[in-house]
């Protein structure tokens, strides 16, 4: 049961005569991000809503626990796998939708793919992905998952979630919290929205239905086929009943993402969803919204064993893993961090982040005397 | 009754060709402000009492109250609009009064009524004013409201409210704060008094009253009027009963802005205002004062249904709105940021940025899963 | 009853066609002084001990306090003046001891008691005095008190106090807190120690039993004088008996200084001082200590009306002021701004420090609704 | 009793001709290592596990306590002196364990022996140490403690033991926390690994048994000698049954190094330890982990009288050690301040900072009023 695969990374690293593609540190990643890439993808990458208070509030929660190492627990057998929905995973690390990555490098969705692939963990496609979901499951033989932005369109919806079934994405995650774009005030400063510019339509142009709502095919009128796709899916909130239809029409597992009250919990869970995840869409949303890790417990206690909860928006190392995992999340979604992975150096500088994740995490653990991932509960923590 | 009015600003900021003249993020308006502007100026404008704790206070209060965003609300069908004294406005955001705003740009308050009206929210026209009353109210035909310093000379006083009466300014705000000058250290440095240079003065030299006072008039002896016009209203506070004697000369919506205590909100219905506005006047008068937003609760629960609660004093973004209004306020005041449009832009910078906060505060709602200003209710916040 | 003298300071400043001598801003003037002052001087006058974390505490302590302003309390007309120990005092302001103030300006001691007598504040003269206690109070004719490092030669300790008496310094203030000095690494790291070059040895080499103590002249050998001066109240710690000893050598008003415990303060009482100072030495003994603001009120709750309780360390404002009076201060002492004054320009640089500290504590108040120093209670604040 | 050699440092510094090696103050002494170092060595002597939470959390915890100094105690006439496991020591101080000390300065251990020995404070020597083990007690007269990394070879293991007690190490520290490396970004992203190059197999090398493992001798095979040691260390964990073993194989003292909670702590105890030392280990370890000094005072209560109590990570001055002694530890160990020391000037470099610490421990009890490391208890600090 000794998996020491993560924490020899750390060897590896050091053993190695070149440098790694970039930092091992999130913060020192986040700083050489912004300094090779442009402002505009850099500031549509790292900006949050607003005046960034809500960015700010998922790092500093993490900071108010505090993780509490117990010696002598014969830690160096350890086993960091898990099953997440009947899928056994080498760690209960997932990796967060995000739209439109050749912004940040030309294979884009690719690369992440086969780097997620190449350590097993699961990657979320993005509704807006740069590339159609069929390029991206053929690239790699990863676990897949897709992300719903939600089309006001019943049937391009279905025709987006039956091709996301027959490409083989197991879990499909449907985003709460963002019908509509927050006040991303970086972006704005710089009049800066790739959305805007098609670069998130691959999922629309290679829909058979979508295409069919459109008076002229995408390849003679692209920018009335972006507007489109982008009308489809914004200013157009759902509601709890909508949800509950949307869980007729899928038969794999269902996540809803952005719950961040014990209320909405109950109500996804009322709803039939298999999970949650509890985010504030790292920070992109809303201004001054709770830090995602401090409306974990309360959804955790809310959802029990009736469904899985997840937790996003603010990991950027093993204890933040850990401290999550703690306070009542299956698994974490890891978002920025690979993105930034991806700006420095494509599929490797993808996998080298990945992996220095998965060694901070399988370490961590370790050194606090953690054998399984089980084993993370509110125990281990105080407060500061 | 869906209103996209305000947050379609988004996709008319990200489409056009210019940048915009200023910042949509308060903390870079202020940065850049500082750049363009004169130090004199500037530290009028931005700078507070003493030491600045309590401008530091006012904008730290809001990050101990967090928003916690529902889901799955329908909400991008959502109403903004309130009545206000029985005026209906599309959003409950008032423009704070600042004096002598041709410091800042030519047009000063002329063009700041033209912006406040295209977008249909009161202006607070200011006693020191660098045009007269009458002129701000001609140049535009939003809602007007009058700011009174309350001259020591009760014919003066009661010329004031009757041309401002007659001028269409249907709510009266008489400030109780700044009675005397606080210890401002930025302008005592530099020695730098905007109003001993009578830019304020316009009021009072077009005030047929106030001229009789004089030993001559103000086209001959310009500094003599401006003394004595300053000498009216610093210096000698007023009590209660005397706040009851201005009611009783008031037929419009009376207004006392100031209030920190429960009690002095208490003395104030008993006086028979129509409302308070919390306040610690930007922090410009008692330095290690009580942030306006941790005093407002007390003060909303000691009114409550009697009178009408407004907020003022570190409003930046939507989200600081949001928290005011769910923690007690009906309304909100912006100040230092629409001044800072006026000397980025004149009357598009200010519209700029009223639009920018608006739509903010619109996003804001709709990400939170608010449909409407009655639902800003302190179950929304949690603390941090 | 009507005082307008103080706050007049700031009309004052702002007429005048030249710059003041430094800021009215207590951190811009601590920064420029660290621009004019040598590294030696400046770092001896701002260091503090260890790693500074008590300078730092005394400033944070004040900001977890906040003033909440009552309005329209006609405190226009207002009364700063107080009675101490019997003595009228236009306010309750104190100039706390500093030694060897010459390093400072060559005036030192002289400038600053003129500065003090000409706003008719008592000043403190150090043991250490870079003048004989004599020549300082014939300086000026203000309010004159003497501070005493308490030498372990009773007669010499006698002949001070008679010194003193002829000379009419009413108030003695006797350290507890410096009979070792702290581990002050600035002046480690620089090698600077005023003392020991006899720049505070004034008063010793003017006292006639001192001298007979020296086995020659100290104009023959002065490093011999210097050295039994210092050794004489250094490394000697007294006890509570011994304080009983002297309060029965001393007529006057007897101050402890240094005092930040209950207990101690009760023994102090007991031991028959006329009243005690919170203190602890403006940071420069104790790395670590408890902030002088936090210990006041337990020490004032202990003293009760049995004795007079003074406030020093930490105080930049007029709200620092209000703040320490209203948590049970019956009158504050102020040190190293007006040592920064005497650093800008000697006698009308101290004159500006205590006026614009004057200024902003009457304007303070003003704006606080507050009309009297008994006022100053601590329903004035609230927690943070 | 009177005990004045440690504050007379004090004295000696300010009357030196010459600068001392390094500055008294922890902070700007890490500032001037990280300028002479070259960034391999100063990251891996100052860096910590990951984001550097922890590293800042061991210094921020002595923040939120304060000492409340005590006057008029008769604290001239004080005794610094403790037994510690029946040995008179100056001062409740030791050096703690760090290996490879010829990372800093040709003379490592060797120098740090012999200033440690020249005021009396014992040395705990490591595993990894840049010299044997009989070299470094050959250095140097005084008290010697060894710190044993617990091989996995228990012949080794044993091998070490007799080596350490026929060389008069009388302690043995077997460090908990450390069997794995911890996730050292600033080592990673630089690819520094000084154990990896052998600069930590001194230990190794001269041991007879450690030689028999190996195919051929490291003088012909010094890289297959260094790997085979440093898998001896590394990657296995050991448990509570196995202290006890080891606790049968040492007649001297056993203290067990890394224990952060109470229930570790009592099972040490079962185990037979005579102390446990309350360490994150500098912070190096786990990121995220509770500061020492909040994990102290639990450890302390379930430890009692029945074994002592070390405290390490974090110390940095005089009221650091204060704090510690009085919220539960028997004595402290001080890190990397004498390894900045050994950086900045060898021998004297160390002793420099030995005795700057210990001058300021003594000033800080004198001027706190506490006469004996036993009078350090709860009651002298009191919350933030």
């Amino acid at each position: 049961m000794t998996d020491t695969t993560f924490s020899a990374y750390r060897s590896e690293l050091l053993g190695r005569d070149e440098p790694p593609p970039c930092s091992t540190d999130g913060a020192a990643l986040e700083e050489s991000a912004r300094r090779i890439m442009a402002p505009g993808p850099f500031g549509y990458v790292a900006g949050g809503a607003g005046s960034g208070a809500t960015v700010r509030a998922n790092r500093e929660a993490f900071d108010r626990h505090r993780i509490v190492p117990r010696m002598l627990r014969g830690a160096h057998k350890r086993e960091l796998g898990v099953r997440l929905f009947g899928v056994p995973l080498p760690a209960p690390v997932v990796l967060a939708p995000i739209g439109v990555q050749t912004l940040v490098h030309p294979d884009g969705e690719l690369a992440v793919a086969r780097a997620a692939a190449s350590v097993g963990l699961p990657m979320t496609v993005s509704t807006t992905a740069s590339y159609p979901l069929e390029q991206v499951a053929a690239a790699a033989a990863g676990p897949r998952w897709f992300q719903l932005y939600w089309p006001d369109d019943d049937e391009v919806c279905l025709s987006l979630l039956d091709r996301a079934r027959r490409s083989g994405y197991a879990t499909l995650v449907v985003t709460a919290d963002n019908w509509a774009f927050g006040w991303r005030t970086t972006d704005l400063d710089l009049g800066y929205a790739p959305a805007a510019d098609g670069l998130g339509s691959a999922n629309a142009l290679a829909d058979p239905v979508f295409r069919r709502r459109l008076a002229r095919p995408p390849e003679q009128d692209r920018p009335a086929a972006v507007a489109r796709w982008a009308a489809m899916f914004t200013g157009t909130d759902r509601d709890w009943d909508q949800l509950a239809w949307l869980r007729r029409q899928w038969a794999g597992t269902l996540l809803l993402k952005g719950v961040l009250h014990a209320d909405d919990a109950r109500q996804a869970v009322a709803a039939g969803v298999d999970g949650v995840v509890v985010s504030n869409h790292g920070g992109r949303q809303v201004d001054g919204a709770v830090a995602a890790l401090d409306a974990l417990p309360a959804v955790a206690a809310a959802v029990g064993d009736r469904a899985t909860v997840l937790f996003d928006s603010g990991i950027r190392t093993g204890a933040d893993m850990v401290k999550a995992l703690c306070l009542g999340a299956d698994a974490v979604c890891v978002g920025r961090p690979y993105l930034y992975g991806l700006a420095h150096g494509g599929e490797p500088g993808v996998r080298h982040v990945l992996r220095s994740l998965l060694a901070d995490l399988d370490l961590t653990m370790a050194l606090s005397g953690v054998r399984a991932i089980d084993e993370l509960r509110p125990g281990l923590l105080r407060p500061r």
